[in-house]
C-alpha cells in the first residue's frame, strides 16, 4: 500500500448547481446530502484504505487551497497542488506525477538524475475527480485494489468504466474489445474506442450492444507508464516539466509552476492520451456511480416519496405535487402546493426555481446574475 | 386636534400571510413593501398630523406588547392596552372608551362621579384597523379631518366607505340611503343597511348599482355617542366595564380588566351595534385602501413588471414567467422560470410556492405544519 497513490481533481468551478455552487464554493465543496460531508471529503475518505494519506495530492486552484485544508485537515499543505491556471487533465495530471516522482526520491534517498524506468521509483497513481458519487463503497475499494494489482504487473493505462444502466447522453462511452486480461476474479478488457457523448438513439444501440461502458475519468496507472505516454503522445507538455523535475518537492517548485505551467496547451487526459495509444485497458466496474452532473442527476440518485418529490437536507409539505426536486438549508421547510417536475432550489441568498427539464439553462441564469447584479450572487 | 383620540386595534394573530406572518409576528407588525415600516408603524404615523400622540391607544394581546413599544418608541408603556382573551371588536372597543374616559377625567380633574353626557367629557375617537393599507395620505387625512368635524357637531356614528373598483367578494358592503347631511366639501350618507361578503354575482349588482361601498372598518365617533350605543344595544357589555371604569388609568385597571375582559361576549362592533343602529352614516372615501386580506390582495397592489411579475423586497429575475408574486428575505435573488400565477414567499426559514388562485388553503397549510412540525414553524 505505501506504493500506492492518489491524485484528485479538484480545480472545477462548475456552474450546474448554482445557486448551490458559486464561485467561491464549487460543486466538490458542497454536502450536496446533508452528510455533513462535501463531495472532496467523502472522496479522500474513500481513498483512505487503499493509499496512505501523505500519498495523496490534490489539485487545484489556490483560490480552494484553504478550504481544501479546512475540509481535510490531516492534509498538509504542501499536499494541495496549485495550478496557475486552468489547462484541463492533461497538463493537471502531467505537474502531478513530476510532483510525485520528486515525493519518491526524496523519501528513498535516490537522486535527481535518476531515470523514470528505475524500478525504485516504482509507484500505482489512482486519478480521480472529486465530485462524483460513489454508492456502494466496498464494491469501490475491491475494484481499486484489483486496478493497483493489475498496473504493477502490467504496463497498461487502466480506465474504470461502468456499466451503463440506461441510455445517458451526457457521458462518454468507452467500447470494449474482445482481448481481455484476468485479474483475480476480473476480466478486464483491451479498449478499442473512446466515444463522444451519443444522441439519444446511438445511447440507446450502446446500452443493448452490451459492449460499451461510460467512462468515469477514474484512471489507473504505473508512475513509470502514464510518463511513457505522456513522452509519446504529448512531448510538448513533457517538455514543460521536465527541466523543473529536480525542483519538485523544494521550495522552488511552486515559482517554476507559476511560470511554467500556463504556456501548457489545454487539453484533456482523454484526447491528448488515452484515445491515442494502443495501451489502454478497462475494468467494467459496477459501485453506483455518478458524476452528479446536473441538478436532474442528483433527483435521479436521492429518494423520493411516493409522488416522486426528492427532498434534500430541508424538510417539505407537498400538496398537489410531484417528481420534485426540493432543497433549502438545513432546517429549512418547503410547502410547495400545485407543482410538478420542478428543480426548487436554494443555497444562502438565492432561490432557483426551474423545470426540472430546463436546467441545461442554468449556466444563462448565472452569466444574467453575474451582469445584473456584478457578481453578488455568482 | 388635543380632543381627537385614535384607537389602534392590533390583537389580530391571521395565518393569511403565513410564512411572512407567524404566531409570534403577526402580520400588523410586518414590513411587507420592505419600506423599513411595518403596516402598524405606518398606521400610526398616519394618525400624527391629526390626533396628539399621547392620545393613541393600541389594543392587542400582551404577547405583542413589547414588540409594540420596540416598533413605537414615543409610546408610553399605559397607551397599549392588552385584552386578556381575544373577544373580537366590540369588547376591544368597549374597553378603550372606558380607558379613554379615565384618560380624561385625570387631564381635565374630574371626579369619578362625572356623568358620559358631560360637556367637559368630550373627546372624538377613531377606531382604525392596524394591518391595512392605505396609499393616498392626504386624501385619507382629509376624510378623517371631515369625520372629526362631523361627530364634534353630529351625535352619530361614522363609518368610512370605500368606493368600489371592482366587485369583490372578500370585503362586506355598506348600502348608502337618500339621506344625506353636506360637510365641508363631502356629502354623508345615512346607511341603510351593511350586508356580508356577497357572492361573485351579487357583487357585480352592488358595483353596477352605485348604491354600495367596501366596508372599511374604520370608525369615528363621539365618546358620549358610542357609549350610549353600547348602552342601548351592548348592555351586557357595558355591565362588565362600568363598576371598572373608576379605575380606569390606575394601578388597579389591569388586574380589573384581567379578571371580566374574559367573561364579555365574542362579537363584533359591526353586528352588536352597527348593524343594529339608526344612527349610522358612511363617508364615502377614496384614498387607495386595502385591507391586504390575503397575499393576492398584496399582488393586486404591487408594482408589476410587463409580465405582469411582481417583486417585494428582494431581486428577482423571470425566464417565461408571468403574473406571479415573489418575496423574499431582503437583499435576497430569485431566479424563476417557466412559472405562472404563483405565490413564491419566503421568510425566515419557510418557503411556500403555492398558485395564486388556491391561497385558500394557506390556512390547512399553517395547521398541518403546526402538527407536523410541533409549531417550529408556526
Amino acid at each position: 500500500m505505501k506504493n500506492n497513490y492518489c491524485v484528485i481533481m479538484a480545480g472545477g468551478i462548475g456552474s450546474r448547481f448554482w445557486p448551490a455552487s458559486r464561485n467561491n464554493r464549487p460543486k466538490q465543496f458542497l454536502d450536496f446530502f446533508g452528510t455533513g460531508h462535501s463531495l472532496l471529503q467523502m472522496t479522500v475518505d474513500r481513498f483512505r484504505p487503499l493509499v496512505p494519506i501523505e500519498n495523496v495530492l490534490i489539485v487545484t486552484n489556490v483560490l480552494y487551497k484553504d478550504l481544501i485544508l479546512e475540509q481535510i485537515p490531516d492534509l498538509k499543505p504542501e499536499q494541495v497542488l496549485c495550478e496557475p491556471a486552468r489547462r484541463n487533465t492533461a497538463p493537471c495530471i502531467a505537474y502531478a506525477i513530476a510532483h510525485i516522482k520528486g515525493m519518491v526520491r526524496q523519501r528513498t534517498g535516490l537522486g535527481e538524475e535518476v531515470s523514470w524506468d528505475d524500478d525504485r521509483l516504482n509507484a500505482n497513481i489512482v486519478v480521480s475527480p472529486s465530485d462524483h458519487l460513489i454508492l456502494h463503497e466496498n464494491q469501490f475499494r475491491k475494484t481499486i485494489r484489483t486496478s493497483f494489482a493489475f498496473v504493477e504487473k502490467h504496463d497498461s493505462l487502466l480506465t474504470l468504466g461502468m456499466k451503463p444502466s440506461r441510455p445517458e447522453t451526457g457521458y462518454g462511452y468507452i467500447q470494449l474489445s474482445n482481448q481481455t486480461i484476468n485479474m483475480v476474479d476480473s476480466d478486464i478488457y483491451k479498449v478499442r474506442a473512446f466515444t463522444e457523448k451519443p444522441n439519444r438513439e446511438l445511447a440507446e444501440v450502446f446500452l443493448k450492444s452490451g459492449e460499451f461502458l461510460w467512462n468515469s475519468g477514474i484512471f489507473i496507472w504505473n508512475l513509470r507508464t502514464i510518463r511513457h505516454a505522456f513522452a509519446e503522445f504529448l512531448p510538448e507538455v513533457v517538455d514543460k516539466f521536465m527541466p523543473g523535475e529536480k525542483l519538485m518537492g523544494t521550495a522552488e517548485e511552486e515559482a517554476y509552476i507559476q511560470d511554467k505551467f500556463p504556456s501548457c496547451p489545454n487539453i484533456s487526459i482523454d484526447y491528448g492520451i488515452l484515445e491515442k495509444s494502443k495501451n489502454v485497458y478497462v475494468l467494467p466496474s459496477d459501485f453506483g456511480w455518478s458524476d452528479l452532473g446536473t441538478w436532474g442527476s442528483l433527483y435521479e440518485l436521492s429518494e423520493k416519496d411516493e409522488q416522486g418529490n426528492a427532498t434534500l437536507k430541508c424538510h417539505a409539505t407537498y400538496y398537489d405535487s410531484h417528481n420534485n426536486m426540493v432543497t433549502l438549508p438545513e432546517g429549512h421547510l418547503a410547502v410547495v402546493k400545485g407543482l410538478d417536475d420542478y428543480i426548487v432550489a436554494e443555497a444562502d441568498d438565492v432561490l432557483l426555481i426551474c423545470p426540472k427539464g430546463e436546467e441545461q439553462q442554468i449556466r444563462e441564469f448565472v452569466t444574467d446574475a453575474e451582469i445584473d447584479y456584478k457578481g453578488r450572487y455568482n
